[in-house]
């Protein structure tokens, strides 16, 4: 195994303590993890918080098998020692990845595969809060959905890291972006991204907007956070042949659907979770991203929009923050 | 206009009087229709009768704008006429044709591209009963759901014109084929058809079942008319990366879905209607059946289920038996 070093025996990472709210969220000492053949040991800069970190603080969204117990599922920093098989990388280099979680570390393996560049001109902290939106977006948006050029992108939750994501890839994309969000402020942002038309959903109807929006064909593809009674209303706001893409139930699980609606629109509902997949298909997703979108981040064509950023330590005011539902983008934590 | 010299200008049909029971269905004198640019006219031998129709006839199901407001979605016959630009067909030709709407009647037009041969061998009952139900099942468990060899299908309504042909197409695939239906005389029918499991919905839980013949697994592609509680009982039954596709609501157009279990098996859940898709639709499907699936009906290979044939001016008996629910296989009329 090729290593730095100077890599300590021991690193400070944060832990869940118990299930429970942000302050479970305490920092400890733990072993630096050694990378197994194909993986890289990444000495963390910053690391991504994202809201399944908060699902599984709550003790609802347990790790997958194999996974670190640590929160944590993106990170940037640089490449401290290599594993078997791991030739892509050199010791030094500068990446973001997505991890299968224990990013709240100072220390954390990867996947070779599943490790991209740092666009050019990215700091660490922008870095880290790019994998989890871009490898989410990228997948259910444009292969899952299958969004074309010319069609329209339905993106709730406009000002999340996700929506912020997934508003300025369609646009960068040739598509028409519209999106929801909770608040004047929110709805600026999306149309600043550029987004064509944004919804405050506290005030507005989103399915009148977006048929009106759309010449009464409605959107192609509808990317959705919410669930609970959005499903029935997405049916609604779909075109014929739209295709609807579920990548959380923030809203409820258990929704009510128009069967008639599906079948007379021929829409297709579907939807994925990114954790549990394979580290292949994220080595695909990310051939493909580093192919197709990393060129648009170092020209800045498409940029994360950012919150916070919280030192490693108080991760749990990043879970708060969260939780408090008043950010824009994304929330990083300084591991450096 | 090249037609037949015996054609007379009268013929009989059979029309919904009003909306209501079978015996709204009553014999009129009506002209016959004249083909337009790429029609043919058809001397109908026999019609499907098929699930749409008794809906048009209840007015739960009106034509869409331009089609004949007799119902009759299917035919087999002669070719009695050729409107402009119908080159494929000569007079005389024996064909089956999915009709957009008409086919309760002695004469009927319909696009030259939405004809296909009758397969060798084939009386024009039996002809008459493949259109419908060959064209949905292709496009909806084939293309829209994807069966692959190897896959297993779950078809509920097994004994029905759809469930015995789906049955039947995705053994001759490679598939497994696994049927709920609602007798044991029934569940006899699917297995004699092919299927390696006929599930007697009264009696057991279609879930479990599937779950242990598919060695915890579930089914890959899901063809479902019942909806309603079906649909969350579906979710459970599907395999990851499964396809559930709706083709009609016997048991509820408003159904409960779980959101999660749509997310965490990456389910595609989608569903389509034939009757309103364009004739160039109509007629790919039509080039995909000559090449893959007419064959294997020209040596048995896989052949219609037949129930009870009717003549044309008793076609109220025909919806009555639909209704009753105690058909296997098709029901046609007799026009000769």
């Amino acid at each position: 195994m090729v290593r730095q070093n100077s890599i300590p025996e021991k690193m400070t990472a944060v832990a869940i303590s118990m299930p429970g709210g942000p302050m479970v969220l305490k920092p400890e000492k733990r072993d630096v993890p050694q990378p197994g053949s194909g993986e890289i040991l990444v000495r963390v800069h910053a690391a991504g918080v994202n809201r399944p970190d908060v699902m599984q603080r709550k003790g609802i969204y347990p790790p997958p098998p194999g996974a670190s117990d640590l929160p944590g599922l993106e990170v940037a920093g640089e490449v401290a020692a290599l594993g078997e098989g791991a030739a892509r990388w050199g010791i030094g280099d500068r990446v973001c990845a997505l991890t299968a979680g224990g990013g709240y570390a100072e220390y954390v393996t990867v996947h070779a595969s599943n490790a991209l560049p740092l666009p050019a001109g990215f700091t660490d902290t922008e870095a880290a809060a790019l994998p989890e939106t871009y490898f989410t977006v990228w997948h259910n948006v444009f292969e899952r959905g299958a969004l074309k050029p010319g069609e329209t992108l339905l993106v709730h939750g406009g000002s999340s890291g996700i929506g912020t994501t997934a508003i300025q890839l369609a646009v960068a994309f040739g598509a028409t972006a519209i999106a929801t969000a909770g608040s004047s402020e929110k709805c600026q942002l999306c149309v600043k991204l550029g987004a064509s038309r944004a919804i405050n959903y506290r005030e507005e109807d989103f399915v009148a907007v977006v048929k009106e929006a759309t010449g009464g064909k409605g959107a192609n593809v509808i990317l959705d956070m919410v669930g609970g009674d959005y499903v029935s209303r997405n049916y609604n706001a779909a075109a014929v042949d739209g295709r609807i893409v579920q990548i959380a139930t923030q809203g409820g699980a258990i929704a009510s659907a128009d069967l008639v609606k599906l079948m007379t629109k021929r829409l297709v509902h579907t939807g994925s979770t990114l954790r549990p997949r394979s580290i292949e298909f994220k080595g695909a997703l990310a051939i493909a991203l580093e192919a197709q979108v990393w060129p648009l981040l170092a020209t800045r064509k498409v940029a994360p929009v950012m919150d916070m950023i919280f030192p490693l330590n108080d991760a749990w005011r990043a879970h708060e923050r969260m939780e408090e539902g008043d950010h824009t983008g994304k929330i990083v934590l300084d591991v450096s």
